[in-house]
This record gives structure tokens, sequence and C-alpha cells, in this order.
């Protein structure tokens, strides 16, 4: 473990004293890589999985950010305290989030509320591992509820929304959401959907649609709920965090609560584990190196890949054997 | 190499006497993880270098759809040859792309275009891989153009669109396109932009903004143009392949064209190689229970993950040694 970090001392002192200026800055470590991170995890592990994880997730313009105020404020008013992780893919030109924490605090619920917006930075993997690290970090700090609220509809955000304990997808009648949202894998995510904008054009037959659609889906885990709301005039929102909540207590005492943290568990294991040996071999063995000149020979990508990789494992199979 | 398939003599045969079966059939092996993909491909590898791959990417309900119709069409007519890729997220329930090729066919502009979508079938870097490929042998099949157009705006669709020769985003003035895709990192990406829809409101101002963002950009590369389409009425498709082919020969005659294709294939190698190494160790090594075990003891994922890891170095280190 190598000698204690006393920042890291300091930090966890202030951090279990309730101090949300401990809770942004270890945020702020996952972030970072910082060296102490992996022991301020650890020294945190016992005190996690207590908070609800709620991801919201859905195509650009559907309304997840006034949805997520709404849902943040009527567990504020039922006296719970909650954090809020708004993930965004990068931003190229400022490299960090363009949903700043300031601008969400702006809109936001006041007291019993913690925001923070984590941006990729260009790392898919990077982004996933940060964003469960965060979790984990508010998780620990005592939040009843925490709102995971994903930007876009690709594969970085259905992962960081499937990893929430309750994944809820909110789609509009506008651009061919429903299809969309079919294609982008989200169906398969959702633990309920959110019809929003349900008083516009289109919305009704949208939401007939996902609900025929649903009846095809394999049985097993229970059907979504398809709910209707306006999240701009607060309709629904009640009757939304009431659909949260049932779904949550039928996971957990039909024990699929435990399996499915077990399995993102398991995920988060693979993931690291693979992203510590790319991070080791490809960048710190001279690979790259190899890499090139065989490229520049002419040689195919892939064999040239697939080579490495054979010579990598002969290694370790002739020290095995 | 193992000895040799005879489906694959039989399949490079019918493949070099120009089959479109046998594309097809070819890119399924690729899809499907075939055993002889790689022998394949590595047969093709000389052949391959000559089309022009176009990405085009953008917000559901763009019109990239449309927008690409009218581009095919328009090289159709100067004689070119030319094959699409329409990458699609899984669908969850099909396990395929909802957009079959069937469908694309019916709206597709007779001969001289090959359509082809991919789905992820729910495996990200396998979407990917799959997707370099299906290109690769699109182009060693001999189209004088490759458009790889994907669905969605997440970070794969941008993996996708960042590997083609020229990425053009596609914005229109609905839903706050233009600050999502600097969210979606999509500014990075681009080499070109289309605002489609040109003729709706808000669209000038939305081309006027692009365009003063992309004052900010940091120098080095051309700074993309700005273009205006109503791809429905085929208005300024000529236009923006005349600037797709500007560009093109802007990007060849500077050397950017090597570089880009270089760091292409380096990025394919760290892909494959990590890849390779995660099926072979994590799949294959018995870890997954031994993970399991780990986390059932109340291990932290990142720890039981970092001990997997640590393990199979300290072998490698010591074989070197």
């Amino acid at each position: 473990m190598g000698p204690a970090d006393p920042a890291l001392a300091e930090l966890l002192a202030r951090f279990r004293a309730g101090g949300v200026g401990a809770l942004a800055r270890a945020i702020s470590w996952a972030e970072d890589g910082h060296p102490s991170v992996a022991a301020l995890l650890e020294a945190l592990h016992g005190e996690t999985g207590n908070a609800w994880r709620t991801g919201i997730t859905g195509p650009p313009g559907a309304g997840k950010s006034t949805l997520v105020d709404g849902l943040a404020r009527h567990w504020v008013a039922d006296g719970r305290c909650l954090g809020l992780l708004a993930v965004d893919p990068s931003s190229p030109f400022t490299g960090g989030a363009l949903l700043g924490d300031r601008v969400r605090m702006d809109r936001s619920t006041g007291e019993g509320v913690f925001v923070r917006s984590m941006a990729s930075r260009g790392s898919l993997g990077g982004l996933s591992l940060a964003t469960g690290a965060a979790a984990d970090l508010m998780d620990a700090f005592g939040f009843d509820e925490l709102l995971l609220e994903t930007v876009g509809v690709g594969q970085a955000e259905i992962d960081v929304a499937a990893a929430a304990d309750t994944t809820v997808v909110v789609l509009t009648p506008a651009s061919g959401d429903g299809i969309q949202a079919m294609k982008a894998g989200l169906m398969e995510a959702a633990d309920l959907f959110v019809v929003n904008k349900a008083d516009t054009a289109g919305a009704e037959r949208l939401a007939n649609e996902l609900e025929m659609t649903l009846e095809l889906r394999p049985s097993g885990a229970p059907r979504p709920p398809v709910l209707r709301c306006v999240a701009r005039d607060d309709q629904g929102v009640a009757e939304l965090a009431a659909a949260i909540e049932a779904r949550r207590e039928d996971d957990r005492a039909s024990g699929r609560l435990d399996r499915r943290r077990q399995a993102r568990d398991l995920a988060r294991v693979r993931r690291v584990f693979s992203e510590s040996l790319r991070a080791r071999l490809w960048d710190g063995d001279g690979l790259q190196d190899r890499a090139r000149e065989a490229l520049a020979a002419g040689e195919r990508p892939d064999s040239v890949a697939l080579k490495l990789a054979a010579r990598v494992l002969q290694r370790l199979q002739e020290r095995a054997s």
C-alpha cells in the first residue's frame, strides 16, 4: 500500500464529518486518477450500499434535466437528501463538462441536493470507471437518493444508466424517439419509461407503441411501466417517484437487487482488470513502438495486435508450466 | 495459420470475381467472428486503401439517411460505385439492426450501391472492430466511395465516424443540437459540418453559432466549413460532395491523410490487442470464478481487479527477468 498519504487522512476526516467540500474533492480525485483514490475508496467501502441509484437517460431534448429537477424537489420535500451526478461526454474545447456545477446549482433545488457533473475527457472506459467511483463516494457520504443523469443516447450513457439500481428512460414524441430508443439498446436497459411532454401531439401514440413493444420483451424481469409526464409543469413527477419506489421494493423483496448489484460489481472487476492490464502492457512495455514498426512494414493492424498479444500470453504460459 | 479452410478459398474466389453475395457473406463472417475471418482479411490486405471513407454522424432526426441517399445518388450519377455501411447500436429484441438491408434497399439508389447495416449486439468494442473489418472488406471489394453512417450521438458513433478519412457532422436547429454536438465531442471529430433543414427557423443562427465556435478551435487542421443543406429537396448536396472532395485533395496533398490512417491503424492494434488479452485472460483462466469469490467475501471490485491484474503482470515479469 505504500506510506499513508497525510492528505488522505485529512480528506477522510472531513468527508466523514459531512463536509461537502471534502466530497467534491474526493470526486475530483476519482476523476483525475489521484494516487490515493484507491485507498480512499477502500477506506469508505464499508459505508456504501445504502443510497438508491436511479439512472435517468434518453435522447437530447427529452427534458431529462427538468424531470430530474422535479424528482429532486419531490424527494427533498419528503425529507430525503439527494446527490445528482450529471454525466456528460467530453467537451472538446474545455476538456470539462459544459453542464458545469454552477449552471446546475442555479437551477437546482437548494438544500439537501449535491450536484456534480462528470465529463469523459475522451476516455470511454475512464468515464464509466470515474462515474462508478463518484457514485460510490456519494453513496458513502450518506445520501438517500442518487440520481445519475446522462446526456446523449450512446453506449456510454447506456452503460452508466445500466449501472443504476433503477433505470428510467425518458422519451418524447419528437424526432422518432421511440424507434431511436429501440435502436440504441435503451429498451433493454429500462426499468421504467417516461413519455415526457405528454401534452404534445403524438405522445399518446408513442406511449402505446412502447407498451406494445414491451409485450414482446422476454419474460423474467417485471415489465417496465410507461408513465406520462409533463415535467415542465410538474405533472406526473410524483407518480414517477412512486413508480420508482414501487419497483425498488419489488427488486429488494425478490432478490433482483442483490443479483443486479453482484452483476454490476463483476462487470466493474472485469473493466478495471482489462484497463489496468492494457495500461501497463500497452503503454509501458515498448509495445507501441513495436506496433508502429510492424505497421510501417505493411503488416495488417489485426495481425500485429494478435502477435503482440500472443507473445504476452506465451510468456504467461511458459511461466505457469 | 492451421489448415486452410476450403470455404475461405471459395469465398475469396467469388469475392475477387466481384460477387456481391460473397461480399455480404464476408461481412457476416466479420460480424459473427467466423474462425477464418482473420485469414480472409489477411488475404485481402494488399487490396485495401483505395476507397475513400466518409463518415456521416449526428443526432437522431437530423436527416442523415436522406443526406446519405442524396450523396449516393450524386456519386452514382458521376459514375462511381459506392458502399454504404449503416452502423446501428444493438436492437435488444432481435439482436440485429432495425435498419435492415432490405429497408434501405427500397429507399436506395439502385445500381452501383451496396448497402449494409451493422449492429453492435451489445459489445461496444465489438461494434467498432466489426465495422473496421467490414469497411476494409468493402474497400478491398473495389468501391470508390465508402459511406459510414451512424445512428445516435454516443461515443461509439464518434469512434466509428472518427475512423473515417473525412467526417461529416449533420445538425439541425431542432432540440438544441448545436450544444448537444459540443457535448458529445462531435466538434473535435468533424471535418465538415452540415446544417440540414436549412429552410427551417433557427438554421441560420445555428450555422452562425457553429462558425463562431469553430474559430475557437486550436489551429493545425483546416477549419471545418459549415454547409447549409435541405437534403429532402436535394439542396446543397452537390456542394457537400464538392466540399468532401476538396478536403480529400487537401488531406492527400498535405500528408494529413497518411497521418490519420496511421493513427487509425495504431488505435486498431491497441484495441484488438486489449480485446484479445481480455478475452483470453478473463474468460479463459478461471479469473471470473476467483473474482466472484472475492466479491462474495466482501472485497471491493477495484481491489479484486487490481490484485488479479497484478498477479498476471507479476507472472510476466518473473518470466522476463
